[in-house]
C-alpha cells in the first residue's frame, strides 16, 4: 500500500514514523517542498534571540533518520501542485531540477500546514520586510540581523508570534515597536488582562501603536518606512505577524472540501471530503469540544495527534478524535497568558448565554515571600451552567495552571463540578484556594 | 439560632464567617481552645526557614476582626470537653481561669482538626523534642532554635512536614538527620520517583536513616539521643513528624460514629450520624472521587471548602460535596512533587485492576535553554480503563500540572480520554506533548 503524506513536519513526519512502525511493509513516502522537516516552528523566537544558536538546533529527527533508520521514502524540495482524487495521483515539480513527478496513492494525507498573511499592500515585498513562518524564514531572520546593523525593529501584528518575536529581538537588543490596525492589544481578552500585557510592553521599552492603519512599507534609503494614515515609523527591518492562512488550496483545487477560515474540513476520522484524502495540522479543521462545531485553531499538539490519528486510521486501526479545547499558553517577557475555551463574544455568538467573572489572586499562600498576582477571567454559560472557557495572566503558576480548565472543557463540567475539584496546595506553589476555584466560587453567583 | 463551631481554624472559621455572612442574625458561637484562629498552618515551615519572620504573619484574619468586624462571637482559650447530642449542649473550661462553661446549639459544627502522633515510648516527652501542628508548636520550635545552640536536629519521620521542615532547618544553617522504621522514603510512590528525592535530599545534605527502629530518646548532657535498634544518633533538637490523628475523641464519647482513621464520619452535607451535628476539616472523613469510598486525607483544602459547605447546610442552602482526589504538592528543596487519585497498591486494596507506566520527560520543549527532567507515573484501570492516579517529581512544571489529572479523576475520565485532552503548549512551558500526555500515550498501551 502507498500512503503517502504531502508536508514534512509536525502532522506530516509524526504519520509517517507511526504509520512506518506500525505497517512496516507499507509503502510511505512523504513530500516535502522545502529541505527541512521536523523542526519546533514554535522554538523559532527563542532561537532568535540566541545570537550563537545554530537555527538547526530546533530540528527535532533529521531527514536522515527518517530515510536510513526508518525506512520512510522522504522526498525533500518536492513540490506537489496537484491532487486527482479520481486516478488517486499526486503531481509536481522537484524544485531543484525541475522535473516533475507523479505519485500514486491509496490513501493520502495532507499536511500542507500554513502560510503567514501578508497584506496586499505596496512595499511588502521588499527586502527587510520579513515574515516567520518556517525554518527557512527563521534562518533568514537570523541572516538579516547578522548582516545588517539592525538597531530598531517594527513588528505588524500583536498575536502571540510578535509578542514573542518582541521579546527575542529586545533580547538582542534590538528596539521594537509594534503596529496593527485594530484599536485593542489581545482583543480577545478583557481589557483587566490585556492591559497587564500591555504593561509588560512598555516596561520592557516596545512601544505600542494601535489603531494605526497602515497603507504602505517604503524604502528610505538603508531604512524602511512603515506608512500608516496618521503616522509614519521607521526601521531596519519590518516582521510581519498579522496571523496565518491554512495552505489548503491544493486540495480546493482538486474538489475537497474546505470550511471554516478556508481550512480543509475533515471529520472525526480526519477524513476530508474525498475518501482516500486525509487532512491533518494547521491545513485542517477540527471539532471544538465547547461548542461542537467546526473551528480552526492551528496548534503544534493537535497537529503530532491529527498525524498520528490519520496513521491509525490509514493502517487498519480506525481513530476519532474528541477535537479541541483551544488551549494556548504564550509567554510575554516575563508574564505568562494562557487561555482555554471560548471568549465571551465566541461564546455569545455559538449561542450561549455567557456570564463571567475576572478577578486578582496571589501565586503563592498568604504571606509567603514572592507571591505574584494572578489575573483570571473565567466565563459560564448561564443557561446551561456550563464552564465555557478561562484565561490567565500572571508573572508565575499560569502556564500549567490552564489545563486544569481545560480539561473541566472536555468533561463538560459545570462552574460549580469545577468549583468543587480537589486542585493542589501547598504554600510555594498557590493559595489555599487554587485561584482557577476562586474565579469558579464568585462564577458560581452568577450561572 | 445558635451555630456553634469547636475549633477556630481552617473549617471552623470558613464556616462561622461564611455563616454569619449568610444570616446575620444566626447567633454563631465559635470555642477555641488556644489563642489563635484562622492561621496557615502549611505555612510554618517555612516561617521557621526565616529567622527573623514573626510567626504571627501566618495569621490570615486577626481575631478581633472576626469579634468586632463580623460579629462572630468568638472565644478563645475555651476547651469543649463535652458534647451532649441529645440536649444540643457543649461544655467545658476556660483555659485561663479554670471556670466552666455550657452553650446550647441548634446546629454544631466539630472542626477540632488533628494533633501530631507522639510514639508511646520513652523520652518522646523531653525537652527539646518537638512536635509541629498548631501555631503554638510552631513558636515553641523557632523559640527553642533562638535560645539553644542548635547545630543539628533529628526528625522522625518522612512525610511532607518533616521533609519541609527539613529544608526549613537547612536554610537555618542547621545540620539534618532523618530517621524513620519503614524500609522506603514516600513508600507511596514508585521507587523511581522517590529516588530522585532521595537523591535531592542527599545533596542537600540531609542523611536518611531507614528501617530504623526507634527504642527510646534520652537526654545525654545538652544533647538528644534517638536510640535506634541498631544505632544510636544524637543532636540538639529533636522534630516528630510521624503523621496526625483526628480530634474525634470528643465526638466518639457523644455517640458520634467514626470511621476510617479513626476520623468523624459525615455524609456528602458533612453531617454527622447525630443530626444536629456537623463535622469538617481533618477530624472528619470525605468520599473519594475515585473510588467512591470513604477516605481520610487531610488537607487545607477541603477544611476550607468543608467549612464553607457546613455554613450553607446550616442556613438553609442544601449543599453537598462530591468528594476529594486526594490531590496533594509539596517542595523538598528544589524538588517539586505532586500526586492526585490512588496509588496502585491503593487501586488494588479498592477492587480495581491496576496498571501504571512510569516515564521521565522534559519540562521545556525541545532543546529550550533550562529545560529539566519531569518524572511522571500514571496509573490506569485494565478493567474499566479509568484513570486512577498520578505522579510527579521534577524540579519545575510539577505544581500546576498535577491539576489537569485531578480534574480528569474528577469527570472519571478513561485514559483514552485523558490523552485526548488539548493542553497548553509553550517552549518555555513544556514538550508539545504535555509530559501527562506522554504518559497517558504509554499507559493507554496496558489499559
Amino acid at each position: 500500500m502507498n500512503f503517502i503524506i504531502i508536508g514534512g513536519d509536525a502532522a506530516g513526519m509524526s504519520a509517517a514514523s507511526r504509520a512506518k512502525r506500525s505497517v512496516p511493509e507499507m509503502n510511505v513516502i512523504v513530500l516535502e517542498k522545502t529541505e527541512d522537516v521536523s523542526y519546533s516552528a514554535c522554538g523559532m523566537p527563542y532561537n532568535i534571540a540566541e545570537a550563537d544558536r545554530d537555527m538547526d538546533d530546533l530540528v527535532v529527527r533529521k531527514a536522515d533518520v527518517f530515510r536510513e533508520k526508518q525506512g520512510i521514502q522522504l522526498l525533500t524540495g518536492h513540490l506537489v501542485d496537484m491532487i486527482d482524487t479520481k486516478n488517486r495521483t499526486v503531481s509536481g515539480t522537484v524544485q531543484k531540477s525541475g522535473e516533475t513527478f507523479r505519485y500514486a496513492f491509496d490513501r493520502l494525507l495532507i499536511a500542507t500546514g500554513g502560510r503567514p498573511k501578508i497584506p496586499a499592500l505596496p512595499g511588502f515585498d521588499l527586502p527587510g520586510v520579513l515574515a516567520l513562518k518556517n525554518l527557512a524564514d527563521g534562518r533568514k531572520i537570523k541572516d538579516y540581523i547578522r548582516e545588517h546593523p539592525v538597531q530598531k525593529t517594527i513588528i505588524i501584528g500583536m498575536g502571540y508570534i510578535g509578542l514573542e518575536m518582541a521579546e527575542a529581538l529586545r533580547e538582542r537588543g534590538i528596539d521594537v515597536e509594534m503596529v496593527k490596525p485594530g484599536p485593542d492589544l489581545l482583543p480577545w481578552m478583557p481589557r483587566e488582562l490585556a492591559g497587564v500585557v500591555a504593561e509588560e510592553l512598555t516596561a520592557k521599552a516596545v512601544q505600542l501603536h494601535l489603531g494605526a492603519n497602515i497603507t504602505e512599507i517604503e524604502k528610505s534609503g538603508d531604512r524602511l518606512k512603515v506608512v500608516c494614515e496618521d503616522r509614519t515609523l521607521s526601521a531596519d527591518l519590518v516582521l510581519v505577524a498579522v496571523g496565518i492562512d491554512p495552505n489548503s488550496e491544493i486540495a480546493a483545487q482538486a474538489g475537497i472540501e474546505t470550511g471554516i477560515g478556508n481550512a480543509i474540513a475533515v471529520d472525526r476520522s480526519l477524513r476530508t471530503s474525498s475518501e482516500a484524502v486525509y487532512a491533518a495540522g494547521d491545513c485542517a479543521d477540527a471539532f471544538h469540544v465547547v461548542t461542537g462545531e467546526k473551528a480552526w485553531i492551528p496548534l503544534a499538539l493537535r497537529a503530532n495527534r491529527g498525524g498520528w490519528a490519520v496513521a491509525d486510521n490509514v493502517c487498519g486501526k480506525p481513530t476519532q478524535l474528541k477535537g479541541i479545547a483551544g488551549t494556548a499558553v504564550f509567554k510575554v517577557f516575563d508574564l505568562e497568558v494562557a487561555r482555554t475555551g471560548l471568549t465571551v463574544e465566541e461564546s455569545s455568538r455559538y449561542g450561549f448565554d455567557p456570564v463571567d467573572v475576572t478577578i486578582q489572586t496571589r501565586s503563592r499562600a498568604h504571606r509567603h515571600p514572592g507571591a505574584q498576582v494572578i489575573h483570571v477571567h473565567l466565563i459560564g454559560d448561564k443557561k446551561s451552567s456550563r464552564l465555557l472557557g478561562a484565561q490567565m495572566v500572571g508573572r508565575e503558576g499560569v502556564a500549567h495552571r490552564i489545563n486544569a480548565a481545560a480539561i473541566a472543557l472536555h468533561a463538560k463540567m459545570t462552574v460549580a463540578e469545577f468549583s468543587q475539584t480537589d486542585l493542589a496546595y501547598a504554600p510555594p506553589f498557590g493559595p489555599v484556594w487554587d485561584p482557577l476555584l476562586t474565579a469558579a466560587n464568585q462564577l458560581l453567583k452568577r450561572v
